[in-house]
């Protein structure tokens, strides 16, 4: 029988990791690649930081999601099945981490497809979908579903779960926030510029545990968003097995992966979809 | 018999939501609609954090004004008066979220006539305005006053009350500042860029308790102004609930609608209405 | 007979304030006189914050230095005079607030001299000068010199004192620093970009006392740069008057105006002047 | 007999300071020259930072490296040796302090050379290198081993050092990153824009314990990249020394300078060297 998304929890918690390796400053431009500094800042992430944290997750036991885009796992094998033997989901974050939103709808599709064959050929089992950027288009939650696919996580329509209805079925939305990523607080590059601001993990920390405790209150879904090649890093990485210990101390909340989220959710019968649509805009209004 | 505008009060609070909803991002470009991303994380405000704020004010007891552009109140035809029901004030505030400064001056008045219309189609009676982006321009003041409002809260000339004469009689102005916002604090969004840095509502309540603590030494108006898509996340909103406890704590802080502080600064003798207008510049000093 | 500069003090601490109201905005285009939210926040400065400061620097007794563009002193006549009885000094901050490095001499020199015959005009008598946004030209230090000034406040060479000679004689560098200014921390505009951070005043006292402690173990000069319209504010004022009492606590601190600390330094017979001069580049190995 | 790189210590820290003086900004331009205030924000780096780093360096008893650019050790002909006198490593850094991966590979190759010979002319010996702005080109390993030097320290490959294979012979690398380096939490300059926020020497100083404590748990090597134009500012630079003082105590964490931990892991029969090389980028995927 069905029971609600949270199975009584105060709030869910699911730990995702975006291993976007050299995608997001190549698809800035490919010029990027002459830069060996700011290459090797990005491989970082799957070649330092991903082990480290496969060790974390293990020692404090907690399941996660890792969104791997098709050329990452393309360019490094073993990367994929390597998470996904540690007992963590690998899901779909574009083939390039190209935003979708500014691809016409045939690049669009490739694009997806093409990540898809990726995992489809390293026999990883792919459940559900990040925008790059989360930067969807308003194609891209039909294109989840037809796909077989059966959640998103891009958008911030609010901070529970919902589910979207589309012309090939009802998927599951995973909201994400800029609050709760680790891009706005850690990252620094001069160019491309990706952010001018290093903060401090003890700050990040303290407003995650700020927001993970009021979310109990609110009975939300913490959807953390980090990078192996920010969070990789030791203190970064300290603070976040401090603010997962925060969490299992508190009792009442649950981990989960993104996946077993969703599903959770698409058995819930209070869950009704809900149809999402561009806002209508009047050109004599908003005329550019 | 008229008594002073604070009524014996230390500070007076007003706690301010502009709910704005997606106006301010289709004001810099209606292109952002095909961005589901940008819409929901703008969307937020109206559909998840409104609800979640009018609760939070039910439980401390404060009364809030909540400015309101005529397009959002258009679109979420139950918006408007389930914000009056619970005791609060709504109010102008514009209706497309574009600068009044950069429009002409028939164009600001056929934007500002056009909210009046949505707010008077909908049963909402408006006493004041604020003007998108506080950018009002030198016309805005006497364009209130014309249309029977009391009051204005866009301008800086001071963290206390005045009074404003125009043409069409005087207004009262309820200035705001950059310091008592939460958009400073919280808003990010690459694209339009609004905003690089998120802050911890830790610092936020901190800095914000200082500010209100030290207006008691100057008897100045608390002029807090909040956007429901940034504070109504749930450990911003519990840090300015903790705000309030603070201020209620203090037991010298008067919580008031924007509407009544405006009745009160009208009343007051000793507010005697200033001219304002723009400086003299000299093109030889400053040519261009 | 002659001592040194400091007095046997540990560190010297000048407080000055930049009046610089609406001139910093005009000086980018004066286009912005059309935006009276902009206009009011430059003018709180002169019109809320200066009487407030001027009241702190009674209640604690400590002199000050306030550098005020000829544009301000000549749109608020009565503005420098109320400044000069309360005991402090005004001091040469440009006519226009225009920098000078990107003037022709001649455009330098006629902004210099114009501020100096607002000054005498009022009967305010001029020691020193300030560059607008420190942005000096290599002129400037001659300019100061020929015109019977006899110190400047606008390099970084040190943060001690130190003197400059130039053709008409010597002066006295009472040097500045991005540290030690109120802009970085607190200045928030979005058009013009004057800044995208807003601190908090508690963030702002600590760094500001950790400097002037240590500047102890220097014994260098405490040269600290506000500005009314961003320190005028409740908590901003509160947090500098605490700055000041832990100054005074520590007992072995000296306050001093600007023109006070430029005659001991002239007086100092271990202050001998320095050439200063533009570095040497080639433009072979710097080509643009 | 070769043993670990790291002789047992929980964690190496390299104290490494770029003395860049003038260079970076005029790298951006060389018309910064005109600006008196610019020019002594860098000249405060070698002319009061480099002696009172000295002093301190001394008085805690740690050896540090100084990466040097050519041209700042021509300009101040005594400079490099007076770091050598103290028992210090100067190293190259570069002649003019423009980026290599923006360069000809003559012009690389030029800049090196040149640097080389003025270093050899002041009878300074050179054992490593660090690229200006870190950003080396894919050429620049090999120009290192070519010239006899041992290292390089401008990737960002692992927080660990590491091995890098070149046509002319392996080079050690030491990784450096954003987070460990002073430009990015206290560099302020309005143009050209070398940074917008100062953040407090507080924060600063625990954010860097947090991580050099996180280090010992991953054997990490702790490479603080400093700046004596900003580093040099009396809180800073106490700061600092509280930061060293907090590593002696933890009892396992060696202090060395660059070159010898270069000729440690040079030793270390564990640490093979390996072939970097450009990311494979397909035109297709990334257009521009």
């Amino acid at each position: 029988m069905a029971s609600p998304w949270h199975g009584g929890a105060a709030a869910v918690a699911t730990i995702t990791f975006d291993v976007d390796a050299e995608t997001p400053i190549l698809a800035h431009s490919r010029r990027y690649a002459d830069h060996p500094m700011t290459m090797s800042h990005q491989s970082f992430g799957p070649d330092v930081g991903v082990p480290r944290i496969l060790d974390m997750l293990d020692e404090t036991g907690i399941p996660a999601t890792f969104f791997v885009p098709g050329w990452v796992a393309e360019h490094r094998p073993g990367l994929a099945a390597s998470i996904v033997e540690r007992g963590h989901e690998v899901a779909h974050h574009s083939y390039s981490h190209r935003p979708a939103a500014s691809m016409t709808p045939a690049q669009e599709r490739a694009d997806f497809v093409r990540a898809l064959e990726v995992f489809a050929n390293q026999g990883i089992d792919i459940a559900g979908h990040r925008a790059a950027m989360w930067d969807a288009s308003w194609r891209t939650p039909a294109l989840i579903a037809e796909h077989g696919l059966t959640y998103d996580s891009s958008l911030m329509g609010d901070d529970r779960p919902y589910r979207i209805s589309t012309d090939s079925g009802p998927i599951v939305e995973l909201p994400v926030h800029w609050s709760l990523d680790d891009w706005e607080q850690y990252a620094y590059l001069p160019e491309p510029n990706i952010g001018t601001v290093i903060e401090s993990p003890v700050k990040v920390a303290e407003m995650w545990r700020a927001e993970l405790d009021a979310m109990r209150r609110y009975r939300c879904l913490f959807n953390l968003c980090l990078h192996p090649f920010l969070s990789g890093r030791p203190s970064r990485l300290l603070a976040l097995r401090g603010l997962i210990e925060f969490a299992l101390d508190r009792g009442d909340i649950r981990f989960m992966r993104c996946r077993d989220v969703a599903a959770a959710v698409a058995a819930d019968p209070g869950m009704a979809p809900r149809a999402i649509s561009p806002p209508r805009v009047d050109p004599d209004v908003y005329p550019d």
